[in-house]
Order: C-alpha cells, then structure tokens, then sequence
C-alpha cells in the first residue's frame, strides 16, 4: 500500500498514521518528497480496508499496489490454464462453442436442439432447469427433470452438459447431471454459494455481475480457488451502462483485459450480452476475433414457441451460418473452432 | 402494449403481428396514420416477453403502456402505506431513524451504540449478524448470538430491531429476533427469498441493488406484496456509476421518483451510498430534505476499533449533531424527526 | 406521439390533454381501454419538448412512436450509403483502413508512417494538426504547417487525407488540405459547427461522444444532412461506463445497431476506444468481425517518442500483422480489406 | 508518480524504466519489497501521459500521487474563495439564488420574472440569450437584444445577470451585459474557449459535463485559474447513468466533494439535474442541505407557453414556497438565503 500525505500534513499526522500501519504489521518505508510525505506499507498483510487508512487526519490518499488476487492473476501463473472436460480442452487453441435452449423444455425439444448444435460444431449443450423468473407466473423450469433430460440429450450425440446453478443447496443435483456448473450474473458475487463450489470437483463458469467491475469478477473467481476448485472459467455477458438500445452492453474489450490478467479461460455470451436476436451473430464473431476461449449461445428449433429468451436464440440455421463465419475467424489469429478444426 | 410497426411494413406483416398478438389474448385496436401503422394490444395480459414481438417482421417498436407492476404503484392505493410497529409509524410525518453498528461484535459494544442512537433520537437499532465477506478471511459476524444481542440491547433501551437476511434458510431466526427484515443490494432480485419473504409476516426494508434501476427496484417490493406481505419500504443506498470518488453514486432524486410512483415508504442509507464517515452528514441532511420517510445510518462508539465498515461509521457526537440538523431540515418540510419532535 | 393517461384521470383531464395537442397540430385518435385512455397523436409535427405533454394532470406517459431522425433512417433510403473518394468507396464491401499518427509532427515523421500504413493496406492517412489539448502546456500541434505536411505525404503514397476540424473558423483550411472532416467526439453536439458542416461539399466522419446515446448520434448525423451534406460516416470510438481498466468501454455493439437503423457507413475506433497499445489489434479486430466499414488506428513509427498518444499507437510491425488478421476476417463476413491485402 | 513493477520484472526491465523516468527529469526513489520493486518517481514534472509508462516492459501499473490541479486545490489555498460581485457574496454563509427562464423571449416576460424572482429571495437573473438548439427549426434565443433586456430587467429589479458564453466569438458581447458568465456543460473541456475566459475579469460558472468526473470538472477549473480567471465558481446540473426515469442524475454528493477538494464555491442546477419540474423542488433543497453555495433553478411566469424548457421550469409560487423551504434548510447548517434570511 502507498500512502500519500496531503502537503499540509503535520509531522504528528504521519507518525500516526505509521503506528496506524504498524499495528496492522506493515513495514514502513518513509519517502519524503518537496511536496509530500509518501509512505510504502510493506508486508504480507490481508483484509485491510483501505479507507480505515484515508479517513486518519493528514492523508490525502491510499492506493494498493498488489492485486486483491493471487491465485487467478497471471503472476505466479503465468501460463493459460486449460481445463480438459472428457475430450474437450477449454482454453487452448480451440474455441469451444456452448449452445443450446435457455429452458429444457420436453424431450423432444432438447434432443432436436442437441442434434443441430452438434451438426454445427458444438461441444458443449448448454439448457436451464431451474429458472426462479422475475414474475411467479412466468415457467419456472423442470426442475431436476429438466437436468436428466439435458444430460440424456447430450449423451446421445456426444455433447457435454453446462446448466445453472441457482443456489447452493442445488449443488448436488447440478453434480450429478452436468459437466460445467454455471453460475450465474445475479449470483456472482453471493459468497455462500461461491464458497461450496470451491470445494466441488466440476469446472465452473462463472458469469460477470451486469455491474461488476473486471476486478470484482476476478476477485470471485479467487473464491473459488481459494476453496480449492482451480476449474475455472469466467463469463462476459453485458454490463449495464448508459446505452439501452440494447439491454446490455457487451464489454468486448474485457476479454483481452482479463486474459493478460489472468490465465482462466474467457467465455462469451452474447446472446445476454446483447438480448436480441439479430445482434447475437455479429457479436458472437467480435467475441472470437477478439480472442475468447469460448462461446455460449442460445438456440432453439422452434424460437417463437420458446417458453423463455426466444427473442434471443438464434434459429438452426443462423447458428450453423455462424458457426462457419466463426471458423474462419478462429483461424484468422491462429485457433480453430468445433468440427471445422477436426479436418 | 403499443406496436408500431416500420413505415414500409407490408400488409402481410401487419397481419402477421396481429394474429400473433391475438393469439396471446390482445384485443387489437389498429390506427393507421400517414406514415407509420400503430396497433394498440389491449387486455390483461401478464409475463409477455415484449421482444417476442420486436423480433417479428415489419415491427419497428413495442412499447408497454401499463406498469408492470400493480400492488406498489398509487393506482390502486393513492395515499402513502404507513407501517405501524409497536409506537413506531414509518411512512408517515416522522423521518424515522434507524443506526447501529454494520456489525454487532459484543454486548458491550452493542449495548453502547445503543444508548447513544437512542439518545440522539434513533428509533430503531441496526446491526448485522452473519456477514458473508468477500474475504473467506474476515470477520464473518456472531450468528444467532449476534441477533440475541442486539435484540437484548434494543429492548433495554426501547428500540426496534432491523437486520439483514442473507438467504432463505436465516428467515426463522431473523423473524424471531427482528422487528424488521433487511433485504440487502445484492439480493434485490433474489426471486426465492422475496418468494419467501412474501410469507412473513413482519415488514421488509427491500434496498435498491447497485445496478438496478427504479422500476426494477418496485418490480422487487411487488414480488414481496404479491406474496402477501404488504409491509414493505424500499431503501436508496447507492447506485455505480462512471464516477468513483465515492464508492457509490447515491441517488436522491430516487427518493421522489419512487414516491410518486409507489406508496411504500422510502427510506435512504447514506452510509453505504458514499462509503466514507465525511460524507455522510451531508447526503443524510439531502435525503431528508428531498423527503425520505427515514434514515439508515452506521454508528460506531469506537470505529477506528470496528470489526467492519469503521470507515463510514459515525462517532457518536456526529450522529448526534446530525440528529439536530435533520430535525430542522424535517421541520421546513413539515415533518418532524425522533425525540426532537416530541418536545 | 402515444399519450398514456392515468387510470384515475379525469374526463376533463384527458378533454385538456386533447385540446393541447389539438393547438399543437395534431390529429387526435382515442382509445378507451379497460384501464386507461390511450391518445394517439398523429400529424407532422417537429421539435415538440414531449415533457410539455408529460407535465399535464392525468398524464401517465408519453410515448414517440416515430424515431426523431428522417435522413440518416432506412425508412427512406433502404440501401447502404456508399461515400467515393477518387478510388476509395466507403461503406461498400471492403473494410476501408485510415491510419496515421496522432499528431503530424513533422515531415520526416509523417512521410515515415505514411509509408508504412500504405504498404499494410491503409488507404487514407490521418493526422492531427490542431490539438487544443487539456493542459496549456502541451504540444498544441503544427497547425495550417501541419495540414500541409500531411497532404504531402498522403499525396506522395497515394492516400487520402482524414484530420479533425476544431471549431467553424477551421473549415476553410480544412477543406483546402483534407479529403474528409472529422468531428471529434466532444463536438459531437456542437450544432454551431454541424450547420456549417452542413454546408460544406467534402465528406464528415462524425465521431460518437463519450457519453452519446446511438439516437443522440443519429440525431448529429441527421444535422449535417439537414444542412445538405449526405456525405457522413459514423464513427464509435468508445462510451464512458463503470468500469475503468480501459479509459473507455468500446461498444461494439453499436457498429449493427447503427448499420440496422442508418444506411451511412460505420467506421470503428479502437485507438480512443481503448486507449491502450495492446487492446487495440483485438478491439479493431472485433470490429471488422462485428461489420464495420472502416477502421481508423493510430500508427507511429516510434511510439516512444510520439508527441500525443503514443501509449496507445501501434507500431508498424503490430500495424501490418493486425491488417493480415484483418482481411481474413473481413473475408469470413463476405468483405475484403485493402488493396495490400489482395495480394 | 508510483511506478509498481510485475512481480517477474527482471532487473534490466527496471533499470530500463528507471532511465525513462530520469529522461523525464524525475529523481528516483526505488523501494524493494518481498515481492514487487515499486519506484518512486518525484518531481516537479508537468503533462505526462503516465500510460507511457505503462506500456513498458515489466510495468504493472502506474499511479499519480498528486492531483493533477494544483490552483483550485485546497494545499495552496486553504479557505474558501467568495465571489464578490456588486452586494452579493457568493461562497461564503449566504446561499445565493439563480433564477429566471430558459431563453429571454421579450421584454414583458423577463420583467415579469425579474420581479416575482427578487420578491422571492433570488439575487441573480438567469436567461439564456444564444440558444443553438439540437433542431434547427426550434427557438434560437434573441442574441444580443435578448442580453440587453435580460441587463435592463436584472437592473430594474436590483439583481445580477448570469447568462451562458456558447463559443470565444460571443465572450465580447457577454462581457457587455452579464455579471457572470456561464460555461455550459458540453463546452467544460472546451478548452480554446476556457483559455479565453481565463483572460476575461469577470466571474465564470463553470457547469460539469454529462459525463465528466469530478476531476475533469476541477481540471477545467484549473484551466481557467491558470489563465488569470481566479473568479470560478462550478456547477452540477446531472450525470449520465444506467437510470433514466429522470433525464440525468443529479450527483448531489459531488457538492461535499468538490468542497473538500476545492476552495471553489459549489453551485447546484437541479432544473437540469432532474429535467422535470416536479422534482426540481425537491434536489433544490438537497442541494441545500447538502452545503451548496448557491442554486440556479428556471423559473417562468408561464411554463406552459414557455419557448423552450418550460417543463422543468416552476411557476413563481412554487418558487417562492421552494425558497422559503430552502431558508430554514439553510439555517439549519448554519448558512442563510436571500433576502428572506435578513428579515
């Protein structure tokens, strides 16, 4: 931590402020410059507020100049963390394309849809089960049945599951049927839950807060680590901001901002990121041509008659026009994406 | 629901949108005018997803005209909701004041704060009990014997008790401890506990979450009300914004817009709004001013020493010199605040 | 214009809305619902401040149902703009690149990049000449000198010439050196000068200002075809938002939202947009990826020692790669990139 | 400046960054901990663009520690600046008052409000003369005719005339006829316009941007200080965020922090801040309580036939029932308003 005097500051004020940082067991390091006293608290030392240092008497201002994580950031690793689901390697070279339904809706439905993303190039089938909705009279999801219906339509055509996690007491059920347990913008920084699944033993997707900074999403994926889950990827799906033609906005540039800070995988999803159908696509290949690890988008066979995000989920053959537009730029910056790469 | 369709929308289109919208149980009232058709979707129609016809062919706009919520809004109840407890009417013309601790650390401590909130015209005592923090190593609150204490603190000193539930399953011990049940920022839109919350019977201070906006704060405080619980008062502590010399960027003109459009009291925390002690006094002062029905304030005895959040608590003597303010403020606006008012 | 009325509004409410906007020039149509009344207002009416219809007793909401721009919307010219420029098209299937220093600062400097944007592909050379920066001390550029330098070394590589005009009593000079006029972000609104751009017979790339909604930037565009110049790109170049790790949050996802509600070419920004050296190749990629028209970079061939903006210029080598991603990009949405790029 | 190097920064990358910063004409303070080098570079050392530093090899990150004004700080000028024009003090205990129209319109309206304004407590006429309105078709002001009747109201009232500079051209005029003349808020980093008022010896009211931090509003400031302009004073009139119930949110908490960062006085615009007249009343009086120096609110005799802002504008007796409100707040921090106070 450097702490900056204000100019004015008594001799006084700053040793108070050094027996302030002592009792905290820094070292301190004193730098007096024509201006201002500047002082460098030293030591390995966690959980401090800072602001208990800015309100003393005679301190213009605290900054931290360590990271608030450890085990995310790219310093004591400095090498991309690849996570190896079955087959699939998320976070190397391939971009590994999620996609499905926002809702598990019937049997029929989820097998139709698992069948086309695979065609195109999925790895992964992506589908909700338990979906606590803004109005209680909107569908509410199937519940665990939604899970088994996900999972045996994955199966069948070689797919990987990701579902939801709603909240903690739903961590076994989702252990159970999913290969990825996802968690979810509103959730992002609920402790509790973060804290169980640091100790499961599934990859976690974790989706950035619709107001969370880069910095508060790293330092929730430092959570999980912390709990001993090192499967970890993170999410970027929309922020809110000013602008609301669309019901995000889509910080593309997050994705190269936490790759240089981190070594954890960088998912996109522009189907939250951007809520409307037609913006999926061209968003989707901005988020590739950008260099994320991964893609999660909504499609549904049948869209207008979807229970839930329909307006967002692309038809089958948008997504599979998609799919193609995005191998090509894959390979632009030296990846690859789905099927494409297999020849 | 108002539809307007693209200037150069076909007869086929139009056609189209209106089957559609009949088939979700609108009757269709259609005007056409020199530019544009304009269809007027009329019924009580619940949970439709507006982009489910945005994303038609010919549609250029579709705009909601009713509220989506009912039971919080003045239509059906004009005049403002007071919330009796005990002696203590919230809503009404006392700015009602509710301060403490952010933690209750120890009965002394507790037991302390206590008087001097009282004295300086507080009616009703804050403090929290379980503190899930973003640090796995920090101060994680006293639990029940948290509550216990400062239910045993308020009643010795003839106060109210208002604290945070964190999720679902603290409901129990918090209705049997509190007067009042804390819905925090990062739970506004935790559909399962306001589920829950519905049920009980004791009042719910819901606060506004840190990225959402107005009409999503009474969609919330609706949620709880169509539970059945209708002692509800909606709290403003913060919005993010691109400005970050305070934490937060409080929003009292909130406080009017959400009184024009609801009848639920507004309560404004001017603590977790700024997140440092010297800006408190003021934007406590402002929220009075622009017509709050209370005040949520941190106080500590001793802050330098507080297990959490010191740096935004108040010493005593600042809590109460602000008392006196506020009773002013009150008064230009014809209400009354605390003890003051009684003389 | 839709007006809402409340659903308590009075007969003789709803009577003096109709009779306001009836001495506003509107045609009138009534609808009664279950719940409310609904006005419709129809009729060529400009330049209404909507809030006056707001402010009336029994108003709910008042809703524009027609966009407030005629020009730059698709209603009435469905077909993409395409801007000529000696050989260069603008807004057609290639990717067009503008590239330069930030500020010419002299003519070695100038002829240097010149040379190396042309031979990566770029067809139009920037440069600034005026730059009123924000400290007085500050390099403040080479001004008319400048402008020559910059023409010279476009001409001598075959390039067109972009530079930004200032303020009005810049155009004349402006217009004497440059092949298209920029508008900064800051003057964005700056109708003083849109109307005299208005007038003028060169092309205008209208930067996006910072904290610009999209319809607030159609409505900048709107100006300058209103004073008669159709020639207008469109140019993102990054919005203000919470999050601060980039100086701005590039919002990709405007280059399709304008492309879908304007036919005027769109043109990306990641030099300003990020603010940074390293996040600009994947930003200008994301662009192209997105559909953008144009790209405008800063390039220096000595970065270090650049007068402005060094941080965040490419160096000439990071220049030519980027252009190689690029074109293959372009090619994977159905465009090309540059001349260089063919071969 | 702080310069905090990567954990796995070799020696040569900071032997390297310590030369840069010696060819900046910085000493060097270098401070070796456990797991960073952090350099102390100390000066007095203007205009650095610090990302040149951060985009060296091996930089983690960068950090100013003095604040980049220095005129409109507290450290050289502890106490606060009051303006004195005429018989009107402002900045000091006395909470000056700014009221009138929108735009002049002709000598009987600004009359009328002159006179219901002074009765009312106000000291200074407010009235916009140079209106280039985002329409071309709208009202466009007087011009000069309009400053002279706003100059002979204001003189037959007793009050000072305010009225806004829109570009260098019309400083002459200005200068003419008001008291004080007022920057706008899209011109606040117009920075050829600051550089010619900070030559002019008349007071300026410097409003913040729609998107401007709290440091670029001081930084503009500065930038008039420096030019010899030591009469300033700022202004808030609304920020842009996600929320748009109101048309800008009005950051009443910049009031406390621009004081305490500045000697400058603070002046409040809640017209502007909230944009519809009935919650202008209430962010006045939070102004108020919250410490401003003084307020500018639109007033008009008849909003309803006002030619531009007259729905946020408040008719003379709900003015005159605000400033009451406003006198008693203003006792209650030991401040006083207007005539009104004297009595």
């Amino acid at each position: 931590m450097v702490i900056v005097m204000r100019e004015d500051a008594s001799e006084e004020q700053v040793q108070h402020v050094i027996s302030r940082l002592i009792d905290m067991n820094f070292d301190i390091h004193r730098s007096t410059g024509v201006n201002n006293t500047v002082l460098g608290a030293i030591g390995e030392v966690h959980n401090i507020d800072k602001r208990n240092i800015e309100v003393l008497d005679g301190v213009s201002e605290v900054i931290r100049i360590t990271h608030p994580y450890k085990l995310v950031g790219r310093t004591f690793q400095p090498d991309d963390t690849i996570i190896s689901i079955k087959d699939v390697q998320i976070g190397g070279d391939e971009v590994v394309v999620m996609a499905g339904p926002c809702s598990v809706e019937s049997a029929s439905q989820i097998d139709a849809i698992a069948e086309v993303v695979k065609q195109a190039g999925a790895k992964i089938l992506r589908g909700g089960a338990f979906k606590p909705r803004s109005s209680p009279y909107s569908f509410q999801g199937l519940g665990e049945k939604g899970l088994q219906l996900l999972r045996d339509a994955a199966d069948r055509h070689g797919l990987l599951v990701v579902s939801e996690v709603m909240d903690k007491t739903k961590i076994p059920v989702l252990l159970e049927y999913a290969d990825i347990l996802q968690v979810g913008a509103r959730n992002m920084q609920n402790y509790d839950l973060l804290r169980q699944l640091g100790k499961a033993r599934k990859p976690v997707l974790l989706k950035r807060g619709l107001a969370a900074t880069i910095e508060e999403t790293l330092m929730s994926a430092e959570y999980l680590m912390a709990g001993g889950n090192y499967q970890v990827m993170l999410c970027e799906r929309g922020i809110r901001t000013f602008e609301n033609y669309t019901r995000n906005t889509m910080d593309i540039s997050a994705i190269p901002v936490l790759q240089k800070l981190s070594h954890l995988p960088v998912i996109a999803d522009p189907s939250h990121g951007t809520g409307i159908r037609n913006k999926v696509a061209p968003m989707a290949r901005a988020a590739v041509a950008a260099g994320a690890s991964g893609l999660m988008i909504e499609v549904h066979h049948d869209p207008d008659n979807a229970k839930s995000d329909g307006a967002q989920s692309l038809f089958p053959e948008q997504f599979a026009q998609l799919m193609r537009e995005c191998e090509m730029i894959a390979q632009a910056i030296g990846k690859h994406l789905g099927q494409g790469a297999a020849k």
